[in-house]
């Protein structure tokens, strides 16, 4: 078996020669980090470590802030045409572009719960760390959608606030599945993203990992936003949900939570197992 | 002849500090790998075999997913302008820049058939394992169809499920021509960005090269949307007309496997024997 | 308070081995440079201090003149669509990523006085060059959207002239709002995007560094495009009113100092103490 | 004079610490390359002149092919709204970047005569060169134009055929105007994302030296259309005026001749005299 595991280690680039566009992430001399223990007492004495909440605090509300402004803009145009798609798209995909690249060197930038719990499963960060990324997303997340609704509270209300829920024609099911497939879409663009990163000795990658990431929100939310409006991310949800907070926006609010993390944890699953082959590789 | 020759071997950069926007791709002692053998006996043993398998099923699954699901939102709003044809294309282009991205370190990232001939007839890969993609590839384009339609029947089969077919007003010929430029310009972009990688010593170059692909794809279904729906890969023609079966979309079909497959082979020649100049360098 | 101290140094990279995306920015053993004085005689002398007003000068004015052009054109056009917000945000943005690309190398690319403004309060330029910069910038504003007017004086009229004002619907409170909020994600983006460059060996981070920021400008121009028509460049306002010269253009021009003034100060204060923690080293 | 020769020979980076986002493109020990020999006999028996030679045809034939279509596709569609300017401004931007990407090892990828034409006056190629290369460009064009025209011959008349031309209420003045200064923005991106590279030891600059030039073509498409179609390119207009060839394409069709020429020589004594100081050099 000591050659399958050489190949398991080596992954697609015993072939590379012959494989024009690898990206060669998988061929250093790498080694796995040890996963992160669940809980890390010193974490809570460091300044890195509320520093990295307030961060994420910080970008979940400005990106709820351009978005949700976005999305209010582009319903109060007279003529909505096909745009009601494409202009949200670009806010949600362009801000994600933005604030991971300006927070990822603080928090990670995940500015997404779903994001922080397929990365928690992937045991890349403690359990401490990942609750209270969850909370300062969630919150920065409702005061972003707050500010939107004190510039002009009654249209707000009558545009719906930028609130997800399952829209007409299509069952909960129907949404349910879209969710888990768009956060499949993001956390795996996500683990992709950052891989490349992680074994290579040079400083741009991370720096260009924001662009595939951008476009897998911008995508999803091409798709799927005639269909929930696209969640993807349950601190989005939660806070134009709190800050709407009319019965409807309430009804479907658990798809908006279990979808984007059934999609995560799936990412998770397909990245370690069938793409890392982390689980074959300890019993060398 | 030597000094020929040795023109053919230093290609452009002879004179490249009157050339500012070279890119030095020809330039690095670089040396053409072996072509790969027809059979690689040993390669079906490997995981990474079957894992560049199962990310090419995945990474066609997605991209249907995404883009028919676009195409089906965008033609279904009231007013569909000019839009009904950049969304798409947005759609198509990027998918396939985060897709290429996530999956060109595992698979090399083709997700098309036709890339996968292109790159066959360059000797990039076996034979063996261009089948192996390019059946994994149309698995992968039916289910992401499938899943498409599985939201809601009705409306697929109306609004044509996205299935290529030659647009009222156009021959046959029109249809086919367009897709033998199209798939052109696409595989001459993957050769291009590809080559570029392969003499560089720089890790970041596979990393961009995900960008001018997507650019050759969005732009291809901005020109070509409204000849034939554009196909320019046959795994996304094929997926589509399945799950939509219906005869217009079969009348057609053949079109989108003979005129990528003709591009892609014309682009393979254009690069290896004008651009690289391939032949001439073995009789050195 | 040593361990402390180590952590505030040390900043995210403490735990970088599991914060998947960091960028590295605040690892590397990076002298903070010293602030920069005041005034500097020897400045004045020198031709590079000239040439770096000029280049903000040409800078702002094909600023002025690309984007006042497009929201003319889109203007004019018989149906307008959501297109009105999408298509100058695309100018906006993507002229600052050109601009910026160009120009960094020569007087860093500021095209801004809210830009300027927030740097000087760093302390990245001496005072004299900071207004240097800024009259050099309202100059080529006003000759930019000068220009345009010269084109077709009377439709300029009509349509407004690309001048900035709160819309009909709007508080001057709001429009302040969007004014700060929107310019503190630009010169926060400026900041981290620039932050990341200064400690790092490679030459490809200030390259790269344009792409987020004109992602700032590009999403902010969609979200308040309808509140105030986007100012967050107090050049670009005083341009177009100028030009424009209505009294509707001057009776709110103070939100378009003010406001960005406040929100570049504000990013100042939030990466200097907040993400850098400037002071606090200090103490060490 | 010592103390100022050292200052044009540093440029900006004298006080580069302080100017955060500066590319230190004028930074290095740079030796500027002697300026091309007007004629270089050795030239003409090289293989690589040739091949640059028929890169550039291949690049303007598929540039003509793909944006002429899109114009055309734009200009059937039943609703037009906005996105007619939108629309085609992405297909002239970023079939650039991939056009130029792909050729710029091979011939600089110029695809287009009034590039040529600045760079021949700032010496980078030899005048024997930029004939060859105009004249591949101008064919490309044609052949381009025409197959766009072989697919439906009656559209293609009847809808204007992607020819420029002064549109109504603007008089030849602001034409020639919009071509200049729509020149100037293009080359100027060219020499500045072009002289970046040079200095640089970095392979990957001339990677990313597309997207800005991207940038510059999309927004002046973006501005101009509604004044002129935006020529900016002498080879795309004489392209789509030979295959449309009616009498309006061609009474204004010197404009699109001496505008870009006038607007690239602009440039290219802007970027030469005052960005690089070259005359000023020379006397130290």
């Amino acid at each position: 078996m000591e050659g399958k595991e050489e190949d398991v280690r080596l992954g697609a680039n015993k072939y590379s020669e012959r494989q024009p566009l690898g990206t060669s992430a998988q061929s250093k001399d790498y080694k796995e980090p040890p996963p992160a223990p669940l809980f890390e007492p010193g974490e809570l004495q460091s300044w890195s470590f509320w520093r990295a909440g307030i961060a994420e605090f910080m970008a979940t509300f400005l990106f709820l802030y351009i978005t949700v402004l976005t999305v209010m803009g582009v319903k109060r145009s007279p003529n909505m045409c096909a745009s009601v798609i494409q202009g949200p798209s670009w806010a949600f995909g362009g801000m994600i572009f933005a604030l991971v690249y300006c927070t990822a060197g603080i928090s990670g930038g995940h500015i997404n719960p779903a994001v922080t719990f397929g990365l928690l499963l992937a045991r890349k960060l403690s359990l401490t760390r990942a609750v209270f990324y969850m909370v300062m997303q969630c919150l920065g997340a409702i005061c972003g959608a707050g500010v939107v609704k004190g510039f002009q509270p009654t249209p707000y209300d009558v545009l719906g606030g930028g609130a997800n829920k399952v829209n007409h024609g299509y069952s909960k099911g129907d949404g349910l599945g879209a969710e888990i497939v768009g956060t499949f879409v993001l956390v795996y663009t996500v683990f992709s993203a950052t891989d490349a990163k992680r074994s290579a000795r040079d400083s741009h990658v991370p720096i260009l990992a924001p662009l595939p990431i951008e476009f897998a929100v911008f995508l999803v939310h091409l798709a799927t936003i005639p269909i929930t409006g696209t969640g993807i991310n349950p601190a989005r949800s939660l806070g134009a949900a709190i800050i709407y907070n009319k019965e409807r926006s309430w009804n479907d609010h658990w798809i908006f939570w279990v979808g984007p993390f059934i999609g995560a944890a799936l990412a998770a699953v397909y990245h370690q197992i069938v793409i890392r082959a982390i689980p074959f590789k300890s019993k060398g």
